[in-house]
């Protein structure tokens, strides 16, 4: 399953999804840059849940806010003193580790910091550790000119914060009436000490996050309710079901706040880990931020005459993790015929779903004699599809290309074509061949998209 | 004309375009958050952008990396050296201003340094001031935990530098040949230190940036290109054409690599400033990237056989800049008959594109009673456009509110709706009304908004 992992980072890197950052540079450790197809399908994913969490609802709006707030805003949160990891230093060497690198396989951190106390630093061999200290996970930067205390500001560890503190902002602009749920999008930052599995957990990440905003009575409800929606989103994008679960927290994993969270979970190739959260948070993210601010960030019912501070249910997902769940998901590789009567190769395919697909419709020109028409037939296509013009090697060749890259439609168009005015559609996933009438194929990918993947 | 910049910020407030970051904190100088509107005319204008430089073309790919790089990328570029302006700080009460600030309206830097040295700190009232030394505008953060120089990155001041270092990979993934482009839509940061004018320019910002890699004999003609492709945008979206210019750089104004450089500029409240850039800029950026990472960034030409490196021609605009000349643009105070016969009443109306209007029709039913099949028909044409549904007030009322927030499209349901299965659609801009069959109403739409300004 590691050799899954392996070959997934390799395509990714080969066919242009995913670079290191800055590999020129020898990279750097947690950071992650969208080639070509990745930028592609992350926009499709990204677009997607978007249309199924806010456009398609009457009763969840938009939200896009600023990476560096008011730091307040994590005091509040209780990011500034309770976001962290226990670090050890080195007194000699200055070496600093993760007490859990330390002590491996030592759940309790007490028993860790026993153990550290009688050690010597691994890395200068002879140095004295500290005692286990807390070392906070978010990014510091300072605004303005002067670099002290005053000036110190955070860059977001999550995109939730700022949908609480514009609660009502929102609410007001958007006249909504309880219930109803502000959605974003947006990148975070977290300073992981170690950043592991690809894109899995990485120190700049993106988050697709709703906050929906409940009388606190009804928040039972409402969470059993997004749990369900979520869990049904995944499997609308193609997931298997087998390859998905829900595993709702223990009561010693919830915060003291909290009534229920419930995780989605995908069975990666390391094993089942966390996709999305869904969690029922009760009133302590407004209540937090009423008491710092001193705002009034109640709501008033018209219909019951009843003042309160809403109950949260919050849905948070990763773009990325989203992003590496649909690779590995949809990572296949069986066999496919060559242009040898009767021969078959192996091929890599992509069975992604065609609403995230980077490129729908690939154009062939059987000979480069036929550029012209397929040029003008594929400008034409752009305009509704992301489309991709191959005229390099053999069809069989392209086709593979296009499958390792998961492009649900392949077209060639041949010497035939000039006459009948008709071109091979072929299917991705089935390798089944059609012919379809040039001024039809608009239509037909359209049909065919919609009839599989693209309900409602 | 600073009226209207009020105006501005206050409908963009009131109606949920844009808010300040942080609002109930007292807010952070130089943030902003995109309310519910906001975010979907954001949204439409970046996917537009996107659908004209990158979808319709099949000579540009996207990118999308990420916001901390490895920070030779910035000693490459010159950013750790260059970007920066010159600041004096109090010896006594520390305050620290720009150079500028101090000494307004003088030109020049030396006679600014000379005035400043005859000057006490405007803020204590008598410290001695420092001589004015270069602050540098990137925000600087730690990676990792170690809080040191070798663990100092900044957040990127542009996106275009990682086109630069990723101009490999992409180039052969995509198995692009030159010329072609790598286009990017990503925040960007800089600490400045007076921010201003409402969102043009702030700190924390999103740019849409296009490297247009070519042979450096081309470069004059791809330069020519580009102003007239980029130019030809802002009009597309509806932008007046007497609003815009393009304004070539002065010899003087040119960076000592670069061939030429013009701005698209917008008359903002304040007058025409800078909305865009297109630059010629030579091989300047990969030939600092190829000596700093010793890798080889040249580009072989199968066909001449000739091995160079490219040089760039380059398109940077602000999403901010374009969200806020969107908003300054279409803009218009006017009248509208009231529900009084020959009466008439003040209106506002934002004329913008149905392109980047954030809702592009809105349900009126006109009675309360009559919500069950406008809720029913609002849910139909959802999925293909941004809707709103709305019952409370008037029917003029109903217009004020959606001609004030650029809705192109208002859709009334009345009794007759029931028997003739018709409903009137009302125009924002010539407040023409038209009655339409309920059953034409999404293809009614689809031709007008295509008609009138989504051509190609």
């Amino acid at each position: 399953m590691a050799d899954l992992m392996e070959k997934i980072v390799s395509l990714a890197k080969r066919r242009g999804f995913i670079f290191q950052s800055s590999e020129i540079y020898g990279g750097i450790n947690g950071f992650w840059d969208y080639g070509p197809l990745g930028v592609e399908m992350k926009k499709k994913l990204k677009d997607s849940w978007w249309k199924s969490v806010v456009q398609m609802r009457d009763n969840v709006v938009g939200l896009d806010t600023s990476i560096v707030a008011h730091p307040q805003t994590w005091i509040a949160s209780g990011h500034v003193s309770n976001f962290s990891d226990p670090m050890v230093d080195c007194k000699k060497c200055k070496r600093r580790f993760r007490d859990d690198e330390l002590v491996k396989d030592e759940e309790d951190p007490k028993i860790r910091a026993e153990k550290i106390a009688a050690m010597k630093c691994p890395n200068c061999g002879d140095g004295e550790l500290t005692a286990p200290r807390l070392f906070n996970l978010m990014f510091k930067t300072f605004v303005g000119p002067m670099e002290d205390a005053s000036a110190v500001a955070y860059l977001r560890p999550e995109t939730c914060q700022s949908i609480f503190t514009q609660f009502k902002n929102v609410q007001i602009t958007s006249r909504q009436k309880i219930p109803f749920g502000i959605a974003q999008i947006g990148k975070s930052f977290r300073n992981e000490i170690t950043p592991r599995n690809f894109i899995f957990r990485s120190r700049e990440f993106e988050q697709m996050e709703m906050e929906f905003f409940v009388h606190p009575n009804e928040s039972d409800k409402w969470y059993e309710f997004w749990i369900q929606e979520r869990f049904q989103w995944f499997q609308s994008l193609g997931v298997k079901k087998e390859n998905l679960r829900l595993r709702p927290h223990r009561a010693d994993e919830l915060a003291h706040y909290a009534k229920g969270c419930t995780d989605v979970e995908f069975k990666f190739p390391w094993g089942f880990a966390e996709l999305e959260g869904i969690a029922n948070r009760g009133n302590y993210d407004l209540t937090q931020h009423l008491t710092h601010s001193g705002k009034d960030l109640s709501y008033f019912s018209e219909e019951t005459k009843e003042k309160f501070v809403p109950a949260v249910v919050e849905t948070s997902v990763g773009v990325d993790r989203t992003f590496l769940t649909l690779l590995c998901d949809a990572y296949h590789e069986d066999e496919a015929p060559t242009t040898e009567e009767g021969e078959n190769e192996k091929r890599v395919v992509l069975r992604l779903s065609p609403e995230v697909a980077p490129i729908m419709v690939a154009l062939f020109p059987l000979s480069k004699k036929l550029s012209e028409p397929v040029h003008k037939l594929e400008h034409s296509l752009r305009k509704h599809f992301s489309t991709d013009f191959d005229e390099s090697g053999s069809i069989g060749k392209r086709y593979r290309r296009h499958d390792e890259i998961g492009t649900p439609f392949g077209v060639t168009y041949d010497f035939d074509s000039e006459k009948d005015q008709k071109v091979t559609v072929r299917h991705r996933d089935t390798m089944k061949q059609e012919r379809v009438a040039i001024d039809q194929l608009l239509r037909y990918v359209s049909d065919n998209v919609t009839s599989d993947n693209l309900k409602g």
